[in-house]
C-alpha cells in the first residue's frame, strides 16, 4: 500500500458537515427567498478573474490578502475577495442590456488570505443584495425592510436595523471645518463601540489631526440616544438647525426612511438612528445600515451595507449609484450556534423518516412506501442493509431520525405498516392508507 | 479620470445573468429537494485544497487541467477540479464520527483549465450525491430511482436512464480471456454511440490489442436491444450460461434493480439496461449509469454515475464502497435552452408582480401594499423611481413581470388599488381586502 496522504483542509478553511450544512442551507434559502420575494434578481460571476479586473491597476491594500497567481495562460487571474468587486464589472458588462434601476442578489464563498481566527475563515460566504441605477432614496429605504423581513424568515425577534447617512454626518464635518479629514475621522468614529469615547477622542485628534473640540462636537452628535425623533432633532440642533446642505438631505432621507419603514408595517423600535455608525469604507456616500442581534450584541454587524455614488467606475462611464446589503453568513451561523437557535438542531439528516429494513426481497415495497412519503413532502431514507433492528435504530438515532416506518414478513402479508415515533418511542399499525398521517403526527 | 479596465471574464469563464441564473436556480433548488428527500445529506468543502490532496504525490494526467498555484504562505494549493475528490478527503476525516451508511450530496463550481467549447466551461457546477459504507445493493437501486424522480422533477417525461454492471462486463470479458485489458477495451467501448461499431473494433485491436474476434464478442453483447429481460437473456446466453462468478454477481445486481424499480412505481421503459455503457473512468466497478433526454440524445448524458468498491483510499485505510451520480448542472441547462423547456422563461425578475410609483410620498403605502403580497406568497417589487408610467410599464415589460398594483392619489384618497393583468392588459379595481385575491386572478 502506497503512504497514506494526511487528509487535511488548508489552514484558515473549513468542511461543512451536514449538522453545520443544513443550517446553512436553511439560511441561505431564507435569504433568497426574502430578497425574490422583494424583486432581486439572481446573478452569478466567476470565481476567478483577471487580476486586474479584481484588484484595479495600482496595487491597492487588497492585493495582500488576494489570492492570485498566473494561469497555465500565463494570464494573472486572482480569486473574488467579495461580491461587490465582481458585481461592478458584470453591471459594466451587463447593465446596458438589462437597463436600471437593476436588483439583484449573489451568493457565494470569496476568499482572503487573512489571519484567521475565532469564527474568522479564509474561504467565508456572502449573500449580498443591491439596487443600482438609481439614486432615489425608495430604493435605500427599502433595503432596511429587507433587512427586517429577512432576519424576521431567520426566525430572530430580537434584532435592530441600525441606520445613518453619510451625508448627515459629512455635513456635520463640513459645519465644523473638517470635511477634508473625513475619512480618517469616521474610521476612528466607527470604533465608538469597541474602544470607547476618550479612546476615539485620542485616535481622532493623532489620525485624523482634528481638535479635540472638534472631535468633542463629533462624539456628542455620534452618541444622541432616545427615540428616532430624538436624535432627528438633536441631529439639527447640533450644528445650528439644518442650514447645511448635506446634512439637511441626509436628514431627510433618514426621515423618510423612518416614516416609510412605520407605514409599511415594521415594528416600533425595529430600525433605529445610530449617528455613530460610519462604516470604514470610503465607498459609501448616503445610508448606512448594521444590523445587531439583541442577545449577542458583541458578535459585531450581521448585516451591514450603505448607499455608494458609482458602482462600476472603473470599467465604465456609465455612472450607477445604488444602494444594498450584505449578509455575514459564516458570522450569523456562528451567532446561531451560540444562541442555540432553533434552527440549530444538531440533526445529521434532512429527513424526518427512516424506513427500516428486513429482507432485501421488499426493497422494492420500501422504496415504494418512501416514494409515497416524499410525494407527499416527507422526507424518507430507506436503510440499505439488512441489518439487526438495533443497528438500525441506533443509526436513527444518531442521525435524528425521527420517526421510523417497519414492515417485515408477517406486516407484509398482512398489508399493514408500522410507524414509529421515534422521540415518545411509540408504535401504531396502520394499513397503506394510513401510513402519511400515522407519519405526520410521529414527526 | 484614470484608464478604464476592460470588464471582461477570463476565456471559458462566463457570468449567470438572470434570465440563466434564475432556471439554474431552480434547477439545484429542485436536485436539492429531491436529494433531501431520499436522505442524503448536504456537505461542502473548500474550494481550495492542498495541491497534494487533490491531486496525490504523482503527477496524474489531472495535473495539466488544474488551476495550482503556490499561496502566499508558500502552500502548494489547487482549486478542485469535481465534487469527488474533496469528498473522499471529507470522508476520510469526518466518517468516523459520521458513522456509515453515510448519503451526502454536494453542489458547487469546479476548475478544469481545459480548452473550452460550446456549452464546456472552464467554470461548471457539479451536483452530486452518494451512499458511502455500503456494499449494498439497495444503494445502487436507490440511485436509479433518484436519478428518475430528478428528471421528473425537472419536468421532463422523455427521459431514459440507462443502467449497466461493470461486473457483468468483467466477466464477460474474462470469459473470453481479456480481463487484464478491461480499461482499454472499455475506453473503446464507450464510444460506440459515437463512432459505430467498426470503427470501436478498430480501436480495440489497435488500443487494447485484442483479437477482432473478442472484440466482435463484446460487440455483439454490448449491442443487445430489447427489454430489459431480454437483454438479460442475451447477456446470459453470450457466455454459456451464467458459470463466470462476476458476470452472475452482475446480472444479479441489474436484476434486482429493475424489479424494485418496477415494484417503487417507476414507469416501465423509464430504466434500461444498455450493455455498451462502460463509462471511461476505471474507477467504477459495479452498476453504471448514465441519463439520455429522449428529446435530445445527441447532448450526451447528463446524470451519469457508478459504484466504486473504495472512495479514500489515498487518505485512509478505512474502506469505503460507495455508489452515486452526478447532475450536469451546465450541460443540463444547454439543454433546457435548446429545447425550450417551460423553465427557461427568459424572464429577469424572481417577482412576478411590480407596483408601480406614483409619488414618494405614498412609498410607505406601497410598501405596505408589496409586504401583505410577500407575505402571501407573492414576490412583489416596488418600482423606485416616479416615472412617467409608460416607463414604469416599459420596465414592467422588460423584466417580464406578470401583474402590475397601482395606486395614485385619487385611489388612494378611495382606499381602493388597481390590479393589472399584464399579459391581457386588462385591469381591475379593488379595495385593499381583494388584492391578493385579484392578484392570484391576473398572475
Amino acid at each position: 500500500m502506497p503512504d497514506l496522504i494526511e487528509p487535511r483542509t488548508l489552514q484558515g478553511f473549513r468542511d461543512y458537515p451536514p449538522a453545520l450544512m443544513i443550517p446553512r442551507e436553511r439560511v441561505l434559502q431564507t435569504a433568497r427567498e426574502v430578497y425574490r420575494s422583494y424583486g432581486y434578481s439572481p446573478i452569478d460571476t466567476p470565481a476567478l478573474e483577471y487580476a486586474e479586473v479584481l484588484l484595479g491597476k495600482g496595487g491597492g491594500e487588497n492585493d495582500r490578502i488576494v489570492y492570485k497567481f498566473k494561469d497555465n495562460g500565463d494570464r494573472d487571474v486572482a480569486l473574488r475577495f467579495d461580491l461587490t468587486v465582481p458585481f461592478a464589472r458584470f453591471a459594466a458588462i451587463h447593465v446596458p442590456q438589462l437597463g436600471t434601476p437593476f436588483k439583484r442578489y449573489a451568493m457565494g464563498p470569496v476568499w482572503r488570505g487573512e489571519r484567521p481566527g475565532q469564527g474568522r475563515y479564509r474561504e467565508f460566504w456572502q449573500c449580498d443584495f443591491d439596487t443600482i441605477g438609481t439614486t432615489s432614496n425608495a430604493a435605500d429605504i427599502e433595503v432596511a425592510l429587507v433587512i427586517n423581513d429577512l432576519f424576521t424568515a431567520l426566525q430572530f425577534t430580537n434584532f435592530q436595523v441600525r441606520v445613518n447617512n453619510r451625508l448627515l454626518l459629512n455635513g456635520l464635518l463640513e459645519s465644523i471645518g473638517v470635511l477634508d479629514k473625513a475619512a480618517p475621522v469616521l474610521r476612528c468614529l466607527d470604533k465608538l463601540a469597541k474602544i470607547g469615547r476618550e479612546k476615539v477622542i485620542e485616535e481622532m485628534v493623532r489620525e485624523a489631526e482634528v481638535t479635540a473640540e472638534q472631535a468633542g462636537r463629533v462624539l456628542i452628535l455620534a452618541e444622541a440616544k432616545g427615540t428616532n425623533e430624538e436624535i432627528l432633532a438633536a441631529a439639527e440642533a447640533s450644528f445650528g438647525g439644518p442650514t447645511n446642505e448635506k446634512a439637511r438631505a441626509g436628514l431627510q432621507h433618514l426621515r423618510e426612511l423612518i416614516a416609510a419603514a412605520k407605514t409599511a408595517g415594521i415594528p416600533d423600535g425595529r430600525i433605529a438612528i445610530d449617528l455613530s455608525i460610519a462604516r470604514g469604507l470610503d465607498y459609501y456616500t448616503g445610508t448606512i445600515y448594521e444590523t445587531f442581534l439583541g442577545d449577542l450584541p458583541k458578535i459585531g454587524s450581521v448585516c451591514s451595507g450603505g448607499r455608494y455614488d458609482n458602482l462600476a467606475s472603473l470599467y465604465t462611464k456609465q455612472v450607477l449609484p445604488g444602494v444594498g446589503a450584505s449578509l455575514g453568513v459564516d458570522r450569523l451561523l456562528a451567532a446561531m450556534e451560540e444562541l442555540k437557535h432553533p434552527w440549530m438542531t444538531g440533526q445529521n439528516t434532512p429527513a424526518p423518516v427512516l424506513v427500516l429494513n428486513f429482507d432485501s426481497q421488499y426493497l422494492g415495497q420500501y422504496q415504494r412506501i418512501a416514494r409515497m412519503l416524499r410525494a407527499a413532502g416527507i422526507g424518507a431514507e430507506v436503510f440499505p442493509e439488512v441489518k439487526r433492528l438495533k443497528a438500525q435504530f441506533e443509526y436513527a438515532d444518531k442521525r435524528g431520525f425521527k420517526a421510523a416506518v417497519i414492515a417485515g414478513a408477517e406486516e407484509m402479508a398482512k398489508g399493514v405498516w408500522k410507524v414509529k415515533n421515534l422521540t415518545k418511542r411509540e408504535e401504531v399499525t396502520v394499513n397503506e392508507e394510513g401510513v402519511i398521517d400515522a407519519v405526520r403526527i410521529a414527526l
